[in-house]
Parts: C-alpha cells; structure tokens; sequence
C-alpha cells in the first residue's frame, strides 16, 4: 500500500490522510477545501498560492515543514518573491506532500461563495408537466383474478385514465407486491410523459416534485418545484465544484482527457453537487430527497459533457462536434442521483458546439421567436452566446469572451461575492474614484461626509460589473483614451507605472482595502475588456448583417451577471450596438428560468427541440472579414459605429 | 465494531474472519462451502451436520473447541444421537460462532456438484436474433457538417439500413467521441430489436455473442451462443447458489421475507453465477464477459422473482400473483450483470403463479401448439408443470411434486451426483435388488461374476430416477401393495423394522456403501413418491377431461431430470396416464433449449408471448373432486384406471 501523510487545512480546519506524493492542490481537492486553480492545475496562473505552515500540528511535533514538502520548483520562483517564498508561500499545485503538513490557505487563494442571482423575472408558466400522479383503485386479486401485479396496475390506469401501454420501470417493479397490498389496493401511480410508471405508492401521494437547474462554469442555480402546482418550493446555490479542477471549461476538458479517471472525477463532482441542492431543498420543505420525480438540467455545452460524463474532447476543439444535441432522459440511476431511481434526468437540446442548452433554455425564457420585435439577447459568462430575430427568423453565435466579465484573468479580478468592488465611478476634473463593495451598503468615499468611511468589508478585488463600470468610467473621465491605452501625462498619483513598468490606474489605496494591497487596474486588465466586449459586439454585429437589419429593438443581457451590470456602462464600452436604453433590460439568470419553464411545462421541451432544429448557428471565427471587424470593435466604445443614444 | 472470529472449513480450507454470534451454516454461505439446509436454517430438517473439531488450527492453539462454540440446542438434541454429539457433530445452523473454529463437513452434508444435462434433442432453429452487427463508415465532421456524433451515427445508420428513430443506450453515448473518431470514422453499431444502439465498435465486429440460461430451482444451465451463426460456442452449469438458503423455493421466499437485505442477499447470489457462468464461456472461447450483448433467462415463477430482486412473497400464497407476467427486458447494468452495461436480459413471460417462463421454454421447445397429436409434456422438477394439447388447445397446470421425485426429502435421497443410486431392478422370488450407481459404469452385483465387484464409488444414496426405478421394482416384485404399503410378511432380511419401528427396505447393505450404512427405502419414502406422482396424473388428468380427451397420442418427459428417468418405471408407478411407449419420449432440458432458441430468434419471443395469452391455465387444487380423484392416484399405479400399455 501507498504511503499515506497527514494534511490539515487552515483556518477550514479539514484533515485527512492523503497519498504521499500528491500535490497539495490534489489533496485540497481530496478533502474539499476551495483552492483557486484558474489553470486547473497546469501551473501557468499563479493563482493557487498557500502557506505552509511550522510547529502548528502539536500531535505531529513537527519541527521543520519543509521535510514534509518537495522543494520550491521552477513555476514558484516565477510567481512568489523571495519574500513570500521565506515567509512559506508556495504554489498548491507545485508543493508536493512528503510528510504530515499544516498548511494555510490565505483569503486571495479560496473559493468564496459567489452571490448568485435566482430571482429572475416573473414569468407566466403554463403547467403541463412530464410527471402526473393517478390515485387509482384497483380490485383485488383472487383465484378467479390471478392477473399479475403489473397487469392489474395497468390495466386500471388504462380504464382510469385511458394511457396504454406503459412501461413499468424495473425499480417499480421490484416493490409492486407489497406496495399494491399496503393500503388495500388503493395507490397512486406517478407517470411520466404518458408512457412510463415511475413510481407507485401505497394510498394517496398529493404532490410530485421536480428540479431544475442551471450549470453553469462557475455556479449552480437550482430550483425545487411542486409538480401540481408549480410552485417554486425552495431555491439553493453553490459554486460549481469543478472549479477545483480548473475555472475555465477547457481547462476541465484537458483535466478529463488527461487525468486517470478524470472524466469520472469531474461528473461525480457534479453529481455530488445536484444531490447536495436536492438534499438542501427537499430537507428545507419537509420532503426526502427520493421524493423528487424529475429533474431538468440545462447549461453550457462543454459543462453538459462534463456534468453527464460524456467524452468532452472534442466540444473544445474545431469543429466542436458534440457527443449528443438532441434533447436527453437520462434514468437518475444511471446518473448516480440520489433522487428517485425510476426518474429521469431531461437536457434540453444543445444547438451547436458552443451554444448549449443553456442558450436554448434563455430563448424558451425570452422566446424570441414568438414576437414581431428584433431582438438581441446576450447571455454573458465565460462563453457569450448571443441570438438575435423574432417570429420570422432566428439566428444564434457564441463567443469565447474569456472570463475577464466575470472578473477572472484580471489582476485583481474576483467572482461577484462580498468584498469585491461591483459599481465604480471616476471624478473627470480629479480622476479620484468612488466605489462600492457587494456586502457594503454605502458607496466609498461619502462625498457628504469629512471623516473617512467606516468600511465593514474592505475591498477585496474587483467583480465583472465592476470592471465594467471602471472601464467605462475611465474612457468618460479621459483616463484612458478611444484606443483603450491609459494616459501616463495626467496629473494624479493614481496613475503610475507598476512594479513591471506597464501602466496602471489605482482604484483602491492598500490602507483602505481587506488585503492591504492597492487595487488596481493595469493596462492588461483594459485589453482583456476591450476583448471579451469586442467579441460579443462582433456576434452581434454578424448577426445583424446575417438577418439583414442594422438596428434592434430590444436588448436583453442575461447570465447570472446580468443584472448587476450598468446596462449604460455596457453599452459606453461598446459590448453591444446601439440601441434606446429604456429597450435595454437586465433580466438575471434565463437560463434557469428556462429551466424551470421545460420542467413545468413538457410543451415547452417539444417548442425547444423544434426550435432548437430552427436557430441558424452562425460561426463567425470563419468569416474572412472577421479580423477587420474584431478590431474596429475594440475601440472604445467603436472606431465607426455611432452610439446616439449614449448621448 | 463488532467481534469476529477466524472460521476454518474442511475439507475445502476455506477460511475467512466471520461476526460472532453468527450461525455456521451463516459463516459457510459467507464463505461459499456448500451445505445441505433443505429447510433454509429453520432447523427442522436435520441435514446440515457438520463436526467442530478439536486443535487442529495451529495458529490458534485451541485447546477445546466448545469454547468457540454455543452450547447444543434443543434441534440437534432431536436429529442427533449422544454418540453423534460426543464426536463434535452439530447442525450448522444451531451452533453459533463465540470464538475462532475449524470445522468439518461430512460428505453427506455437502452440497455435491449436480449431473447436469446440457444435450438436448437436436432442433430446428431460425437465426433471427434480437442483437445485430452494422458496420458503417460515417462522414466525418467538418466546421460545414457539425452534426452531433449521436446525430452522425443515427443519419448514417438510417441510410444504410433504414431503420429509424433508433434510441441510443447512455453507456454508449458516453464513449461516442472517441469510439467514432478511433478508426476514422469506421465503427460498427450493435442494434437490439431494431430500436436501440447497445453498443458501438471501432472498425469491424464479426461477431456478436448472447447466453442463454435456465435458471433452475437446483441447477443453472448455460449456453453461450455467436448470434451471428447460431452455434453454442459453449456450455457451462453449476448449483444454483441460492440452495444455500434453502433447497426449495418456500423456504427461500421465506428467507427473503424475513431476512433483512434477504431478497437482496438472494439475487446477488443468483448474478454472481450468471457472472461466473458467463465469465467461463467467454474465455474459453477467447472472448471477455463484456463483448456478451444479450442474455435470455428462463425460470419458474419463483426464482423468476428471486433472480431479478421482485418481491416473491405473494407467488409463494394463494393465489400466487406474480409481480409481473409480461416478457421483460431488464439493462444488464440495472441488474449489476458484467456483460455489455447497455445489453438486455429477456426474460421469457411468465403464464400464471406456478406456471413459469421455464414452462413456456419447453412450450417454445416442443411446440405442442403447432401439430394436431395430442401431446402431454410433463416437466418434472420441484414443481411440476404439465400441459397438454395441440394447435386446437392448450392446457396449462402445474403442481407440488415436493422435490421426492428429484430425491430430496427422501431418508437416503441426494441429487443426481456422482454416488447416486440411479437405477433399481428386484429380483421377485428371492427379493433381492440389484442397482447402478451414477459415475460407475456396471451394475452392482454383477450377475455373471461369482466375486464381489469392484465399486470405484460406493452408493452414497439415491437420486430421483433410482426412487422411481426402486418404487416400480417394489411394486412389481410384491415388496409393496398396490396401496403402496411395504409387505412385512416376506421372507427375506431387506424388508425390516427401522429405528422407529417402521417397516423399511434394505437397497444396499453397510458395507457396499461409502457412507458405511445400510441405504433403505422407507414406508415414508414411498409415501412421499406416491404423492408426487399422483399429483402429476391428477393435474395430467384434469387438463384431459377439461380438453374433452380420454387418452394422449404423446408423452414427454422434460426436465434436467427427464432423460435419465425409465420411462417405463415412470408409467409403472401411475405417473402419467397409459400411453403406447413408443410414443414416450424424455427430451432432457427442454426449457434451455427453449431458452437458446428465444435467444436466437425474436420472432419465438413473440410467439411466446402470443402462446402465454392463448395458453388455458387450470388451478386444479380448487376443484371440488380433487380430494377424491388424488387419492385414487396414490394408488400404484391408480385406483381405478387401467394402463394396457404395460403389458
């Protein structure tokens, strides 16, 4: 047998035995404790910086730590100072376990619990749903009635209900005989889609539940409905626990190709996670977790791979051809859910490599295709996917915008959780800012007040939205110019040129933030903005020219982002074209809005196979002109369109 | 945790650490070593003797075993002399573990591996399999053709072959990508009745292979067929596993029942042999478990239920519904089967409670359906199952033989195993037998040498065939009257009083013996014959007068038991109704014939399951002459009725 050391994680306190030789990013992951790993573990992001800790294990009587670790290695030397590397900052990913450690996780380096919106619109939802209970009677048997159990339940379901021929899925099966006799022959029978008995209980059962939830790259939004009367029963959140194995998808994809059982790892993490919101939920509202009858998943392409385990390797590479578009039932067995066995697991329909059922899952939100006005949805993430049309004619895109709206690959960048600087404002005569911080009610400075403000929660690093807002922020004040480059000739402290000579713009002085470090926004960060926004304008702007129209009616940006962007701040920068912003609307999280349409509505799964069959997915990477294009767009806000309604 | 102690079981040296407190027959179910328990562990039936020996487990330095072990009970008081307990003899399932243990089992204990007959009559059979082989080459994709894999597979399959709408297992879908994409795009896709994608391969796959098993009460019969050719590639059978919990059904229905994880302990007894069964076929003939894409199960109604995990309480009392009567096809996965995760296993369906899918495989086999003779089919088993009829009618009963006929419940009775007394002739002046032992080619004595013969396997007991051969030669010979009772007043020193003063028959003296006692047949055993084959000619008889018929053109005699039976001997005790004996015919296991031919052929699958509507079944304990109509078949060989086909 493996040597096995033991670990202890600082300040979670989680300990456990852990093969020897393992990273201790590997065991962080072992023992579930958050580490940042933006790179999933490939040592190229600095990310997943820990210390590691002396004479703190009292039982191990530790005296030097660094017998118990590998040496500092080459990745380390280039993203630790020496001083850090002194005080016992090492690299998880690099720092492999030798002996027993204590090892601490500082706050920059964890997973925080992003605030995740799950109040979406109100939407009207017809109830049409898959799963339908039938409390039935059925006689009993005899000697001169020795139908069969199954025979016995059909045939009355047949002459109650008029369904015929259904399947009795093989779990039901098992327990018919005691469960038809328990109450005397009077049961209920819950059936799904018309064509299969998913469960039989003894007497009456009123409610039937069901999930939905949203996948996304970073977080999980789930939803627990009552079947019969559509009522949203509970919600619950988490962060997607394959962050672990890397923040981007195709980190994850490398990860599942790579690693010995990577693909198994990276679903049942997943998996674990679902039955964690189902357990949550049920639990909150006086149910099991067996209880729930159904679930409907929906999310990005790449994330449906890895959430169902299929073979993810070639959604990451041209020409991204999935394992399976079409819509799917899954058994929650096969999945390994805990829910009930005999219940089945729907996706909605993929549409393209890139644009995945979480885009389908806007579009039954949104629904486009059923009004006269032209639409432009964006629904941002770390892949945007952006559908533009009405009735006539729908045309859909995705974009890799990177995770820079979401506030990742940016030197201070951070997910929407509290500490992070979400709104920014910037004064035009001084170029000092203002902000404010998620979990902060008040702004920083107040201007009406002298004396400083007592922060609750000091600045931690800066959010999607609020990168959003500084940008637009410093173009409008003249910090940075239409080229997106930081003007150094402007007369503040709070431009300078940082430790490697490159520009940069502070926004928060150290004294005044959680980490004592200024925060600030470096010329990188501007470029990686003027990116990700020019990719989603040339989306947009390939499918207008496609459909042949020059302007929209309406703009509707979805994600879980969605609704703490400025939508005017948005349009400044340029991430869509114009449009009159009393049309531009923040509607929150779509997709799982969608979601729980498809999982009260079954019409609303035929509508989303019919129009996913219906989208013309535009791949715009391929067009000749596309380099052109891609660079006008990464002016500030364009280097030709016009924005009149910016004023 | 709880205590454990180290058991040791001789001869096989199996060994393992077991719960205290937990019987012996417990820790040798635990441990895979055979012991009889006909009764199941509930202690009435005397069987499971065992010796706990003293000192012979070095490494334990025992010094008295009777402080490993609970002290004797009130059960082996009654089955056990004080002689027998002075020598360490004990009943497994009342001596419970307290400390570490070696013990015996007495070669009258053991479980004996089971002359199976495998050979059936050659038949006819069409190669329509369920599962076929489709090699195709798929367009590969491109950034113009970005189909979905499933979709590319789908499209391509209907092209070629026309079939549509094809489901696609999720087993499959997982491995897709890589499985499309490893040899270029040539794969061959695995379709089961032509509406599901079980598999798929890279490149050509010639064969495709599929197992067909009859599940007895006692044995497994298996068969591994190429679906592609027909041909048996090989055979293989082994004691069903689950006579460790009891020898016949009642007595495992009942362990399911009251066990706790019972039915579950049962099943996956039941699997891990088809496991085994298949896991031998396959390699012998170069193959893995894994390539096998399908299984047909035939069963009677009771280890129908015990071997897919139904809850058998209610087939064991009246009025014996099954859970569910309709073929079933059951994912090999669901069931935790080792062959193809997205194969199915079929099972044939099942007629009524009694009446198993055992019987509706030898229907399949004999197809009395098809001619318009008159056959009677009795399948002989520990449940009997007889029909009768022709293309006009068909007739279906079935009865409690009690396992006599098979040589159980019978003072001297085994199984049909090497020791076996097999055949019995008498001698009608002097009373003196003569008898064949299975495993030893000549009869004992030899009547043409003047010496003892050499017997390689002394006679352990007597299996069912040699119970029949004996009850018609006592018959014949005057040794019992025609009522059944055995003569007192003869002049000979093999008919005498036993042990409990009852009158006995002497088969073979001590001596000859290789258990070292005299082997008898007592007034109880030819009770017990008496009344197992009276309820087959009474359930013979009923479906005669309930057709309208007063005598058969045919006779068959089926089950693993049935070639080895003398047809004559059969007759002569009255256990079907006079018959021309040329027209007797036994045809071996029919019902694994009928299992192989469902397998090979879909279309006896729906012939099945028309035959199972059609067939009449006949309670026969529910009429109001069955009292009366059985006593006059206890009569040897009837009351009332004459047999002019004896002679």
């Amino acid at each position: 047998m493996a040597k096995t050391v033991q670990v202890v994680f600082q300040p979670s306190g989680r300990r456990g035995e852990i093969e020897a030789g393992k990273s201790v990013l590997e065991a962080a992951r072992a023992l579930g404790v958050g580490i940042e790993a933006a790179c999933g573990g490939a040592r190229v992001c600095g990310k997943c910086r820990v210390i590691i800790e002396e004479g703190r294990f009292e039982k191990l009587n530790l005296t030097s730590a660094a017998d118990h670790v590998s040496p500092v290695g080459e990745a380390e030397q280039k993203f630790l100072t020496a001083s850090e590397l002194a005080r016992g900052y090492r690299l998880a990913c690099n720092a492999f376990l030798t002996g027993d450690l204590v090892v601490t996780v500082p706050e920059e380096s964890r997973s925080a619990k992003q605030v995740i919106l799950e109040k979406g619109r109100e939407r009207h939802i017809e109830l049409r749903p898959a799963v339908k209970n039938y409390t039935l009677t059925l006689p009993s048997a005899s000697l001169t009635d020795f139908r069969d159990d199954r025979r016995r339940l059909l045939d009355t379901l047949e002459r109650e209900t008029g369904l015929r021929d259904l399947a009795v899925d093989y779990p039901v099966l098992k327990e018919l005989p005691r469960v038809l006799r328990a109450e005397s022959w009077r049961v209920t029978a819950t059936v799904w889609q018309d064509r299969e008995v998913i469960r039989v209980t003894p007497g009456e059962r009123p409610t039937s539940l069901g999930i939905a939830v949203d996948i996304g790259t970073t977080t999980l939004a789930a939803f627990l409905c009552d079947l019969t009367t559509g009522a949203v029963l509970a919600k619950a959140s988490r962060m997607n626990p394959q962050i672990g194995y890397g923040e981007d998808v195709l980190a994850r994809i490398s990860y599942a190709a790579s690693e010995t059982d990577g693909r198994e790892k990276l679903q049942a993490s997943i998996i674990g996670a679902l039955d964690a919101l189902a357990a949550e939920m049920t639990k909150q509202s006086g149910f099991r977790p067996e209880d729930v009858d159904e679930m409907v998943l929906v999310y990005n392409t790449a994330m449906h791979h890895l959430a169902l385990g299929l073979d993810p390797r070639y959604v990451g590479r041209a020409p991204f051809a999935p394992a399976a578009s079409a819509p799917l039932d899954i058994k929650a067995r096969d999945l390994g859910l805990h829910i009930n066995p005999a219940g089945n697991v729907h996706s909605l329909p993929v549409e393209a490599g890139f644009v995945g059922a979480d885009n389908m899952a806007v579009l039954l939100a949104e629904e486009p295709y059923k009004g006269d006005a032209m639409k432009l949805i964006i629904d941002i993430g770390t892949n945007g996917e952006i559908d533009l049309g009405n009735r006539a004619r729908l045309l859909s895109t995705s974009c890799a915008t990177g995770p820079a709206l979401e506030g990742a690959q940016i030197a201070f960048g951070m997910r929407a959780a509290p500490g992070a600087i979400e709104r920014v404002k910037i004064d035009p005569m001084t170029y000092e800012p203002r902000y404010k911080v998620i979990g902060q009610d008040d702004w920083y400075p107040l201007v009406y007040e002298w004396h400083p403000t007592v922060q609750k929660i000091g600045a931690q690093g800066i959010c999607g939205s609020g990168i959003i807002d500084a940008i637009a922020a410093m173009a409008k004040a003249g910090v940075i110019s239409k080229a997106g480059r930081i003007n150094a000739k402007l007369e503040t402290p709070r431009v300078r040129r940082g430790e490697s000579g490159k520009l940069e713009y502070v926004l928060a002085w150290g004294k005044e933030t959680a980490i004592g470090k200024d925060i600030v926004i470096t010329q990188a960060d501007v470029r990686a903005v003027q990116l990700a926004k020019a990719a989603l304008y040339v989306g947009a702007r390939y499918l207008m020219e496609r459909y042949g129209v020059d302007h929209v009616d309406e703009v509707i940006l979805a994600g879980a982002f969605g609704s703490y962007i400025d939508k005017e701040s948005a349009m400044a920068i340029g991430m869509f074209p114009d449009c009159d912003l009393a049309h531009v609307h923040a509607v929150g999280n779509a997709a799982g809005d969608g979601a729980r349409i498809a999982l009260l509505d079954v019409e609303k799964r035929r509508e989303a196979a019919t129009v996913a069959r219906a989208v013309e997915f535009i791949e715009t990477a391929v067009e000749p002109d596309f380099q052109q294009k891609f660079m006008e767009a990464i002016a500030i806000p364009h280097a030709k369109d016009t924005f009149p309604h910016l004023g």
